[in-house]
């Protein structure tokens, strides 16, 4: 089973999720984001904040409730790493 | 004359120039990185970082010899900041 966890680091209160992810190059990182802002559409749920660069983007989730991190606040999570996941 | 610093901070070693841009919702943001993003594609320059959330986005300038800002870097940050104007 994977940990949906994985990879993210939990802190601080109002609970929040980060994760870095890097790219080979601002095409990569750039196609990282398209998708990311089209599941974020789709789910109508947003990263609290995306910092990103020519080759890396940092990702942000903040609990809604500040404290925990609900069921479809993990999925959006592990939808997210799975994003940037090398396509086969 | 419009001075071209306008708005932006300046600071550092390595000089980088940082402005913070807000929007009344996500859509504006979204519209503003999907232009920025065109214009860096035309002038295949990039800010070093932007971080953005659903109504604000912080852009990161660095100077590429490190202390100077050169006249075209100076053009990009004007530039920038005239995609995130309102339009008429």
């Amino acid at each position: 089973m994977t940990d949906w966890l994985d990879g993210w680091q939990r802190c601080g209160k109002p609970a929040t999720l980060t994760r870095r992810f890097t790219f080979e190059g601002y095409a990569q990182t750039r196609a990282f984001l398209a998708a990311l802002a089209q599941l974020s559409e789709t789910l109508g749920r947003h990263p609290q904040n995306i910092s990103f660069g020519t080759t890396y983007a940092n990702i942000t989730l903040e609990a809604e409730n500040g404290a925990d991190f609900s069921e479809s606040e993990k999925q959006f999570a592990a939808r997210i790493a799975s994003l940037a996941e090398p396509r086969p």
